[in-house]
């Protein structure tokens, strides 16, 4: 496109770069607070790297959509066929927005201002009134990347992907295919505006150190979680014996079954920095509720037992997720602006499960709906307390290195001037 | 003015001169995001050009005013004596703004702050507790130049205005006078916020490419609306046959009635880029209403005969108006941030109408403010989109000639360093 | 600190310095307007001189705080045994704001995210799960300076606080002492956030010349407050008569009692600019009220006789406060944005005085509530007013000069690179 105009807005380049960070401490104040960084994290994160958009099962039919949005960014996701599509939300006309849900089903992609009408795969099918030189082909909808990983749909809005998407879905499917997420329905949706910086959102989710704020979650996470095997206070000694008996259950278990369990954990060091690990839970062990006992009847993906832990995932940069023998819960974190982000939440559960009968949506969705919520009063406490002059950056934990390796991603993605090659070897973490 | 601080703020020339466009296609996206370009639009289009105000009959007696506000600047327009005067609404004390209201009437114009007092020519008459020589007159409100068109006010802000108003205000009288809006009674008022640049309100008045979303109006509009001659699609044409004998007909009347009906196009090219036709309506042809017939009982002009169509008059770069046998509609945009624009519309009806008896007050408004809204609509869900990144402008159609123009004039006036000369010649639109 | 990270958001010395101004007419509209400008207010002003943060009387035993927010700034004030603390609202770990009330009472200082525990001191007392070889004195919370004169407790953000304070205490605290402020009891406090630049608040405070917008206020100050002895107009001889007279009584009493009423007023010169003056009340001359008579029954301060007038006190750049025989009533003014402005309100009375006994609530506050939302209206306008490009600054009249003086104080410290020197001598205004 040739550029008529004079440039103006966020130009990529403004930010001095590479930008630098004490390794071992928080991020400095301006990543959090500047609207110049937020706009280059738009453009060197969300719209470079493969961010997490959705589940096939959102869209199990021809014409089922999504939109993503972020920054000023918007993104359709559409089921056409057998293939998941994606593509820019605006009319290659006037650049109207299409489509204004957040998900919803159409019979083909309709402009509300003049009628412009596009198929589901992105071809301009009518265009009113124009004249006989008009050629439709020149204005598809711009085309977006899309990769879906056993059912999660990832996308990527730069020309050229990074690559290591396929490492990553060799690596995770052995752990994901087995739960069938694919063929799953969705129970229940919600989206909250949380009042601060999506880096705190996602630091917020990397490490459980302040767990104590979410006494739902903890009834089912081992006390134990986020710290190195040799840095468990002694108080928690008690604790982390109840968790290593039910992570040798587990293991036995999932060796019979043919089901990995190992975490990988390459939060940095790649384009799609990931880890996944399958974890026992505390109590009942078979699900998030208040003792720990399942809260769908039937299971997801077929099992017959139901104390599989949690197979948990988190992708760089915006998602993560839990896989329970009875639903899953998946995250996607969406920056809206410097200082708000949206967190939308996702539970699936198997095709077949009937509300009111296999399960009941409170009851569902209760300890992950209080847990959003009181994520969103730190990160609001967080976003407020980072935007003073006088914040500077603290020292991490032990218990909170995969903060530390989120903040070191980060800073990676953002000096990239291209998609990185791909890394020699991988490491494999050694605790949950 | 001598100026003792540093300069803060927007300041002419930070944007590089001249802007400019690909012709044909729609502006780029920083014509409608970016705070800066609107800082110029503000100064170098509303505060540089004539832009509309209102109507003499919103202020018939003295000390009736309206106040026109856009940007940071607010302007007071108001009756004194025989003449219409405009000032800045902005005390010569601390700088208070003096008129809170949209309109009303005052005897003077008296600041709330300390009460100095303005006759409604903006003398200061009254400034308590000075100093024998402090001199009153050295603080008269700042003047803004100001001009009716038959009853239609344009102000501007400029030291040394456009002159063509002159030749302008010479071309449309004609038009104009027969209706005698100077002599007219506000019978309605709306004001609305809409979602989007004041560009995208203007552009979306400029075609009816898109009336397919507006069913009130377009039962009167012939749906050849904006079509040239010979560009008219196949299925339009029986509509274009019933707009051609609508068309001789009304001319035939106007003929006998000595009342110009033929277009005078000169949306760009010139400093006031207007536009001015009369052209007949669909159904009942006297109207806007769902069969096209009257909804005031008493004539606007003392016409006898009902179907005389509608007068349309469009001035870049914020006014529009249609003048019917029973009534007018005039629409003023103004400009508030980047992404939100005021849409003021007034209903003029005969002086001696009465509501309830004449005329019912939902069935004279409701054809607009359904329009109107549905605008709106249109307005918010294109600057969604063309804040995208991924927005790139796009064709226009031939139906869509006067957008085109539009955007001609926008980014002449944006790049007019002073006041154009006037144009040697003008040319006359054929298409309505 | 090492900076890792570019700079980034508002940098000391972005604006040319040094501001000036044109003497004896107001500040030019940028002042009010810039983000650029408010956000060098919030560092060379609110965080580099002296600014009011509250009274002794809110915080009386240990444990007890206040929060005081400017810009992005936040401060906890806290009682620590027989001391006052001050330190920044932000924890050493991550950033988090601490404290999100504007006062409570707490054991220690926890924060809500990982636990970290300070105590009143500001010392860090615990954090969670911490290798051995952290030190927890490194984590202190980051102190600011504070200093209490006679009750009134004043902070500030610099490394090394203007000296003046020591000064200014010595000079005020004959003044306010015999009224016994620390031990005063808080009867009610208000809240509300003005729709203009702080400075704009300020300024509405130094001058009575727009009093008559405050009825019920102007019920006991004098009509010819403000003025000075040779500029009365001549309608307000008979009211400055029994000024005069009024004055000459209270004065006689004072020296009796051994009580200083002569005004200091140093508003520019020195780093703590201040005005103290005990003057006599119209009416019955004893308290705020609409016929000047006491609203508490128990004296503040022991006094017998009521006719003790008011007290008034005006500290640069946020204080002012009102000290009667029957209550007291004290003012900060916190910036929020370039156009937002929070006016906390104290109302102070003995710490023996009982609600609905000694005193109505509703009576005690009336006065200054309407006061403050007369006020709040006029600086809105104000905002309106100067925001306009066709604002310039307009002349003060004679009584208006302490407004000068405000704006003299703060162009001279926008401009002050290192706190200036004591100044030589001291001048004794002569006027109320």
């Amino acid at each position: 496109m040739t550029t008529f105009a004079p440039p103006a807005g966020p130009v990529t380049g403004a930010l001095p770069l590479p930008v630098r960070r004490r390794p071992g401490f928080s991020l400095e104040g301006p990543f959090y607070t500047s609207a110049e960084i937020f706009a280059e994290d738009i453009d060197r994160v969300f719209s470079s790297q493969w961010i997490f958009a959705g589940t096939e099962a959102e869209i199990p039919r021809t014409g089922d959509y999504l939109t993503v949005t972020f920054g000023h960014q918007s993104v359709i996701v559409i089921r056409d066929g057998d293939d998941v599509r994606a593509m820019h939300n605006v009319c290659r006309h006037r650049g109207t927005r299409l489509l204004d849900e957040t998900c919803g089903t159409v019979g083909n992609i309709v402009c509300g201002y003049h009628k412009w009408t596009y198929r589901t795969n992105g071809e301009l099918m009518f265009a009113p009134a124009q004249p006989p030189n008009f050629d439709k082909t020149c204005f598809a909808l711009r085309s977006v990347h899309v990769r879906s990983l056993d059912g999660l749909i990832f996308i990527c809005l730069a020309a050229d992907p990074p690559a290591d998407i396929d490492t990553v879905a060799g690596l995770v499917s052995p752990y994901l295919a087995p739960h069938g997420l694919k063929n799953a329905k969705v129970a229940a949706r919600s989206e909250i505006v949380e009042h601060g910086n999506w880096k705190l959102v996602m630091e917020n989710n990397r490490e459980c150190y302040h767990c104590d704020n979410h006494p739902e979650l903890i009834c089912t996470f081992f006390p134990t979680y986020g710290y190195e095997p040799d840095e468990i206070p002694p108080n928690l000694l008690p604790a982390y014996d109840r968790f290593l008996a039910a992570e040798n259950d587990l293991h036995a278990k999932c060796d019979a079954a043919g089901l990995p369990y190992e975490a990988i954990e390459e939060l940095d060091g790649r384009d799609v920095g990931f880890r996944i690990q399958r974890e026992s839970l505390d109590g009942a062990g078979e699900s998030f509720s208040a003792d720990g006992s399942a809260v769908c009847r039937r299971s997801l993906g077929g099992f017959t037992d139901k104390r599989l832990g949690r197979l948990s995932m988190h992708v760089q940069p915006n998602f993560w997720s839990h896989v329970l023998s009875d639903h899953a819960v998946v995250f996607s974190v969406l920056p809206l602006t410097v200082s708000t982000t949206v967190v939308r939440t996702t539970w699936l559960v198997d095709a077949e499960a009937e509300e009111g009968i296999d399960y009941d949506l409170d009851e569902l969705t209760t300890v992950w709906n209080h847990t959003n919520e009181q994520d969103g009063e730190i990160v609001a406490r967080a976003q407020l307390g980072v935007s003073s002059p006088a914040y500077e950056p603290g020292p991490y934990a032990p218990s909170e290195y995969q903060v530390e390796k989120f903040c070191s991603w980060y800073i990676d993605a953002m000096n990239a001037g291209e998609p990185r090659p791909e890394p020699a070897g991988r490491s494999t973490g050694e605790s949950g």
